[in-house]
Formats: C-alpha cells, sequence, structure tokens
C-alpha cells in the first residue's frame, strides 16, 4: 500500500478529524497539510477559533509528516509539542502544514504552522514544535 | 458577579466545550478542574482520546485557573503551552487540573495535570506548562 | 559501581560544571539536586545569573535524575527542554532540582525547579520540564 | 545611539557572553548572530558543546533579535524558551542565528537556529522557541 494511502486509512480512523471535518489537503515526503473548517462548535469565549483546533490539526499534520520519512511498519505517537498561538483564528478556515526538522528512528523532531484563512489570505496564527516516537503499527 | 459565575458564563460561550460535553467540576482560587466523556468523535487511530482533547482540557482548565488571580474586568488569552503526553488517553472520562505556578499583571504562568479516568482510578496522562496574557474582558 | 559514584563520574566529566563551580548536593531515586554559586562571569546585562546557568544546573540536574531510573550500563541525552524563568537570578547561589515525572525504556520524561539562595532563603527562579533520551554509555 | 551599539553594549554588560568569548557577528533587523568557540570549558560527560552553549547563544540571539523590533527605550527579558538539541555538539565553533517570528508590544515570538560549525560545515545542531517580554529599559 503507497504511503499517501497509508495515511489517508489512518487518518480516517481518527474520529477527531471527522468531528472536526478536516481534510488531508496535502502530502508529500516530509511535509503534510490538513484543512478544516472554524465550524459553529469548535470556538472559544471571543468566537474565534479555539486553539485546540490549531493544536489538533497541527499536532496530525506534524505527526503524518513524521510518517511520511519512516518505514512503511511503523506507526508514530505524539510525545510533546508546543504551541504558540500568534493572533487570533480568525476567518473561515484553518490549515496546518507539519514539516520534519530531524528525522531519526528513535525520535523525529517536527514542526507545524497554521494558518487561518480569511478574505482569501493566509495569516500565521500558531507555531508548533514537537517530538513524535516512531512505534511498531498496530494493524 | 462573583468570580465563580464569571468563569461559568465565560465557560458556556466557549463552543468546544459543549462539543466535547465538558464540564467545570471544581473553581477554587489558582485552581480549576475540567472534566468531559471520552465521546466516540473525540479519538486518534487506535480509539484513545486524541492528544488535542487532553490539550482543549488542559489548556481551558489553566487559563481559567489565571482567571482566578486576575482583577475582575481582565480575561485572559494563552500565549504558549506544551504539553508532555505521558500515557494513552484510555477510559472513560478525561479530567484536568489547571493551577497557577506563577501571577503577574502581565504574565501568568500555569500548569495543568490531565488525568484519565479508567476503572474508577485517575491515570496521568498529560503534563502542560504555560503563558496566559491577562486582557482587557472584551464584554 | 553504585549509582551515586556513577552519577558522580559523569557529572566531573562535564567540564561546564567545573566551569560553573557546580556540585551535586543531592542523589536520590528520581531526583537529584545541584547547587552552584552565582559567579562574577555567569551574568546577563542587570547583573543577575543568566538564564543560561538556571538552564545548565536544571538541565543536568535532569539529566541525572533520568539516570538514577535507567539500568545500569545506559546513560542520557537530552532531547528537549522547555525552560520558563519566574524570576530573576538574583542572591548567592542557584540550585537545581530534577524528577523524574515518567520513567521509561525509551524517554523519561523529567522536569526541574531552580532556586535562587538569597538571604537564606529559597525563591524559585525557573521550572523546566523535558525529554531525556537514555543511549548505550559510551565508557 | 544607533541600534546596533545599544545592542553592543547591552552585550559586553552580560559576563557570561565574556566568559564563553562568544561575539555577536551579525545585526539585521529582527535578525541577530552570536558566534562562539567550543572552549575546553563548556563541555559535557562526551566532550561536545553542552546543550547549555547553545542555549545560551540561542537565547541571547533571540532575545537581541527581539530588540531590534522595539522602541529605542526598551530592554526585554526572556520569559519561557523550549530547545531541541537536533544533534551533537561537535566543532570548533557554535553559531546562533536568532529571529523574530511575531512583534508585539507585549510580547515577541522568536526563534533561534543554532549550528557547530566543523570542517567548514554548518550542522544544524539546535532549534529553539520562545517568548520575550519588552520592558523598560534600566539604564
Amino acid at each position: 500500500m503507497d504511503l499517501a494511502q497509508r495515511i489517508r486509512d489512518s487518518f480516517d480512523r481518527q474520529s477527531l478529524m471527522a468531528t472536526l471535518e478536516a481534510r488531508l489537503t496535502a502530502i508529500a515526503p516530509g511535509a503534510v497539510e490538513i484543512t478544516a473548517p472554524i465550524l459553529p462548535g469548535v470556538r472559544q469565549q471571543q468566537g474565534h477559533a479555539h486553539a485546540a483546533l490549531s493544536f489538533a490539526l497541527g499536532d496530525t499534520a506534524a505527526g503524518y509528516a513524521a510518517l511520511t520519512v519512516l518505514p512503511e511498519d511503523m506507526e508514530v505517537v505524539t510525545s510533546e509539542i508546543k504551541i504558540h498561538l500568534l493572533a487570533p483564528g480568525r476567518g473561515e478556515q484553518v490549515l496546518a502544514r507539519g514539516r520534519v526538522v530531524r528525522p531519526g528512528r528513535r525520535l523525529v523532531i517536527v514542526t507545524a504552522d497554521v494558518f487561518a484563512l480569511r478574505d482569501g489570505q493566509e495569516h500565521h496564527i500558531a507555531l508548533l514544535t514537537g517530538t513524535m516516537v516512531p512505534v511498531p503499527a498496530s494493524g
């Protein structure tokens, strides 16, 4: 099974991604993009996208970016992530681009940039850096 | 309006908390607890609670913990948070306890511990540390 | 060779610890303490202890705390650490207490609290959380 | 007094920078570079540059990068920084490039990349992201 299909299958098993109506919008070696609407049910008290939406998309995009640099029989789990919230999540959609900074057999260091799409423009709203741990695929 | 009521009102305006069926289960000076079920729609690919659920509850509990140490006319926004995922989110519920480490006029440093409730026991599944920024209340 | 002696030997090979005149002041299972003076040559522009001193002691104390929970033939390397600077490093000495939050074969999650000793009192000046990676001992 | 001179004056007041024999090797709007030798006295137990050296240079380069985007009467203090250690610090020198990710009146979000210079090549050994807080200049 090819890599993009393995990522799509794994993504489809994450029920949170369906709840968020998130979609895989790009898959390349070392880089994955996920896009989701800012639904009425994912907001904070000022009506903007909740930080947890940026976290969910950034974490997932970064995790699948890590998967693209691993052998076929591996999955990844997130060990830790730091997220900087740079600006309010105002707009119609949120888009996360995950990227591998340093591949490794034991650890994969990743980053993700998260953007709000508003009036046709990308606004940088969050920056994540984290550590993904390769584990044997359970399936 | 008293502090607990202000926190409850703000919490009720966060649509993500309703989506997650999260509840404020304790409010004390410098410490807030939030509890939510692990719903079918908040899971990762192995069927456990998604890291974003721990993040959402931990971030929110820590933010309201910060609010308890601020003047009445202030809100907080999250500037940055790091989350360590310590164990899989297996169980019936997830519970986050936020706490103020260092109050301040310009920044409030916070931490949160997240637990999965499984078979009547608390299992430590995540640790967060972060920075909350006081801002004038918009309402 | 017993654990405390292994830690002391490793500590003595870290030339930075000698430069900082740092000393191992407590070793227990899962917890290590390191103390150093605030020398004239380790200061920032206001004359207080540089953040890098708190980082150096906190990182090292946390790393050796991790070592106490590993098999005898292992060392650790730091993968990542976040440090919150809570207050200026004013005083005569700086003291770091490292602690294991979650042991593991592949990763050890650690924390450290750093204090300035001033007028006989401990002032909490920094909080670290990080990830240590066990590796086979090179010696 | 011009910006580069203010940064040089502040840098010269940091005794740790003199101890490390660090030098300001580039100053531009939003970006500052610092370089230091890997002295015999700044090493960890395997003889490579201690993580605290990468931290010291990265933190300082990022802080001065933040200063370049602030009004003349302001200084910055580090609130928090996360460092990922990507590879051993082997080589003759270490070089840190700090950069502003998001300027702000209350907070400046920064990043720094740290490189070991070995055999005439730059090797990426650390990645930092952090939060700088503008404060009124004390002088």
